[in-house]
């Protein structure tokens, strides 16, 4: 793989980015990003309910997976990182920079979620716990009425990340009383590009729909959009395994995207089929293979 | 007691952090502890009137209370420390870093509270005082149109208290015009969830109610889904001493908590009264006694 | 007079706090503060207009009065001592820290005054002035929606000032859309409790009244409920001299006061009736005198 | 002329205050203001229309006039007089601090208008080009909901520019909807002690006004209430220029200002009509001539 | 060429200034910008959708163009440069500072457009990256309830540019809810003129328009209005390509401007069209040719 090494990381850093991006993209490019940030962001609608088994509540659930199953990258708060990560030394980590709770409606006031620690902050927990954080991770809200104050924050920390050799990932989700539609395709490959003009890694985006459905390839404006910054996906809500593997597929293939990003489909299930169902989605998003041989991994046939 | 250093503790102060938490916990890992902060938070509310006794209305009655009785740690804001602790070196303080007044309802505005002392000057205040302080404490009101400011404080607070060595108490209260429910089960383990993402040491949640009732074991729910953050529970609304420990006996042993934070409940009593209801308290917490075993400390029989 | 040092005034600076603190009381923990910082507060209302001798115009009647009478400190803004300093350097001064006009109205929008100046640059002054700066002062609205601003700048103030061996003198009134009776005492207690949490040297308040009528027994819940934290009360609104000198004399006896703040009670009257005036009001605080005695100091009999 | 050198002028920049107060007022205490400001104030209203001389459009028509005529001191932002400076070099520069338009009215939003340069960068900026800059000025809209926010950073422009021996010059405006009437004299005189208070060199009010008709004599109240603050007065709304000449002589003599600051009247003149009036003006704030001489000097007779 | 390097340069960066001028102007103080920042200001609008070719998606299309058509600056974000530079390394580019996107309409929210990174990473970068960075760009809408924090940013963005010898381009465009008519041509001269007492050496202007009608001799006010600040004039809405020019070649001759900013109307062709286009620009803008001669380099002829 040849990695293009944007020009805002410094020569002092190039060789930890890109050491950084091939331990991420285990040398493919395509990144299997495991969320493990909802806690503050679902709060414990993610974890705890109906349909839920009950040690997805523990978040040490969460590691668990992360350990056991083949991963890209596992995205955390850093507090949650923190009081884990001694036993956890070996994960690939992505600190999860902002995150706000669901509870203010966009019906009472615009969606702001502000950094909670500083890339500085970061780069010496880092360097004191010596746990392998590959980069940062931040959400932006285009359209909420606070969208400046992400927009700046976003930037900031993608600029402090290429300085240290660290990857960013941006969330991007338009959403706020101006935004009626938040999974138009056009809209998703304005919030692609927008994240490209700051400069991120990848940008993850939601499923872009039409007349209310899903389609890969309704993601290919965003892809092309994003330019360089490579687009990974959401793997949206929960549905069967082999439907979201096939989505999964067709995103790579036919939307062009270089990755997803999956939460609550992974650790909303026991240990054991969590495991075999990430190593499926890591095996078409990281080892390219089919759906077919994604399926027999996942069911271990 | 096996104590878990969080990551973000850098090696420089892991033998103090360690250290705090034995100190506080009484190497036990349970907390008692004995809250001091309502002067600011219920104005003069919880210290004069029908009911109390007079000598409540003197803040040095807390101080009293917290030299005489068994407790794990007294928890008030720095400007009341500085002019009682060179009478009372010996105490174990936490220090409050934010509090509001109770005057603001929240259909006037979302409730917000801001950090008065950064945790520099925590640090700078216990070296030059030479008091014992053992940790900081910062409550957030998760849902309030504000949360956004109280999670980036409270996440610095922990991070930087760390950077010391000094523990980190987290009081989070669901609350604001987006919050029907206060103490909703599901909601308080959000709550607590939230703040193990953040990476304290000890939440303070309210005690959740199911139909309007207290029950120890809707705790569950939450001091699973904090993690390794522990979850101490308010003492909640007056109520006779009896029921009031067995509830405590029941959050512990039922709803999996460690501990519990107090305070009206024992200032609002005569001196001799609250240190032997500390005792109970303390009893029950630290000491791991049933709940007869506390009445007897309690009635001095 | 036995001073007690609070615990945030570092070894280095606890003998100027010392010597500030006795300078500023005589050597009697009483204090005598004349208020010159309502030209912002209230324009030029109290000091030109029927009834105010001309003189008051000129806010050099101010430095007059503060040289020939006795006091126990001077009040005023940062601003107003650098241009007469250097004509009147022996007196007592305190900075004022914060001041707002009365034009915007609580109804339009809630009370917030805010940092003029900070401590380091207070200190700078006193420094290469050789003014003899003694202390500094704030003025919190609690209640308003914006208190939490006011919390915070006050509590630095406070622990800046004392850093520097600085005295702290906080004016603190209920104000705001959420507080109807601002002369509660209930809630002036509270006031003053709050202030005893930031640890203030000395809380001023405004009068409690009952039923719309002033009574120094009101007073006894805020001074008891500040702790270690002086208060010092209002000479409120002008009334006649001795019943002036008589309320004041409760305020001390009855009430628990440690003295007061008097500002347009003295500059409201020509110079020597001033002088003689302040004397009074001095003979009664700091010279613990009768009322009849002060009386003859007033009528120079 | 004697001239106070405030307090808070450390002894170190003692000289270059004096030096520039001299220069700024020829050694006599008056101070003539050629206002440069308006081109962002009042955008290109004052600069182009009907009954306004074309040359007026190019603002090198301002530092024309400051170069050929008698002035105290020239005010300018920053940005204008770094394009024209080097080709005036010897003009004596005021460097205007903060600047609004006036496109959002009263009605819409409170006036609010934030610091563009810290003082630091001006005093980098003379230092660095060498330029002739005496002083600092700075615009509060009193009783504009924001006025906190201008107080403070006014009261930091003046204690930053002392520091450095540079002189303040506050402009004072009640604007807001809070004030009903922002002409009335005793208003006026409440803002000129404000500013007093904020410890300024000079103040520029607008002329007050009594049933809507302007009185020098009503001044009176302001420039006593302004203490050691100099009042200087704005010519106000255009009028002819014997009318204009008699007001500012009595806004002198009778009202006891110390000078004038004057835009529009001045620059919507061609350049030979604007320099004999400047020099009218000159002669009588600053020569202490009488109007009739003045008008000698502005007709060339 | 003469040019006159403004006060605010310092002399140890003067020769870069100079440097920079010469090579964005190529010796003629003419100035071609080719605008490539929309993909924040409209999302993907510009770039995808009906009439435009599908080439222009991809961000690189905006590099391509600047790397094969003759152009003064290229201006785009640092994020997009960064990912693009190294495969760009001679493009002269600016470095645009702020952006938002169209989203939120003035009907909801006033427009604010913040900085996203700040002038000294901008130096960092350039530094770093060896990129020839030659000037940065900042968008301010006037009239805004938050003009003021754009002024800020703006004066700060130049101010700082030009310490390090760095040119600036303001945009400054009237736009909020106190602004009916955006581009009025007095208004827009006011808009230049405010740029001008920012010290900018560019600001670029909409097109000004009569009666709902564009025409070049309206920029006349606005040119001479905004003094040495050299006035660049949008594109505008997508006309005929000779229009275009003829436009083009009036506002310089007959408005007095001295260039364009020209963006949608060059990426929105397919590349050869791009470049001849933006070369026929280049042509009228920089080598003073005709509309003839510029249209023969359009056609190729």
């Amino acid at each position: 793989m040849n990695i293009r090494i944007p020009a805002d990381v410094p020569q002092s850093a190039a060789d930890r980015f890109v050491q950084n991006y091939k331990m991420m993209t285990h040398d493919t490019g395509r990144l299997m990003l495991f969320a493990g940030d909802q806690k503050i962001e679902h709060l414990n609608d993610d974890f705890y309910g109906e349909g839920i088994p009950p040690e997805d509540n523990n978040p040490e659930h969460l590691f668990t997976i992360a350990s056991k199953a083949n991963i890209g990258v596992f995205a955390a708060q850093l507090g949650l990182i923190a009081r884990y990560g001694k036993d956890y030394p070996n994960l690939p980590y992505l600190v999860k920079v902002n995150s706000k709770t669901h509870l203010v409606k966009t019906a009472q006031s615009d969606p702001i979620s502000s950094a909670l620690w500083d890339i500085e902050q970061i780069v010496e927990f880092k360097e004191n716990s010596g746990l392998n954080i590959l980069g940062i991770g931040y959400t932006i809200y285009l359209g909420s009425e606070y969208e400046g104050q992400m927009l700046t924050e976003a930037a900031q920390a993608i600029y402090e990340a290429h300085q240290h050799g660290l990857l960013s990932v941006i969330w991007c989700y338009p959403r706020g009383k101006a935004v009626p539609e938040e999974t138009d395709p056009h809209l998703i490959a304005g919030a692609a590009g927008t994240v490209g003009c700051l400069g991120a890694d990848f940008v993850k985006v939601n499923a872009p729909k039409k007349d209310g459905k899903s389609d890969p390839s309704l993601l290919k404006e965003a892809t092309v959009a994003a330019g360089r910054t490579q687009v990974v996906c959401a793997g949206g809500s929960s549905t069967g395994v082999e439907e979201f593997l096939k989505q999964l597929y067709d995103q790579i293939h036919v939307g062009g995207t270089a990755g997803n990003a999956t939460g609550r489909n992974i650790h909303q299930k026991p240990i054991d089929e969590a495991v075999r169902f990430t190593n499926a989605i890591y095996a078409i998003t990281v080892e390219d293979k089919s759906v077919e041989e994604a399926m027999k991994i996942f069911t271990g046939k």
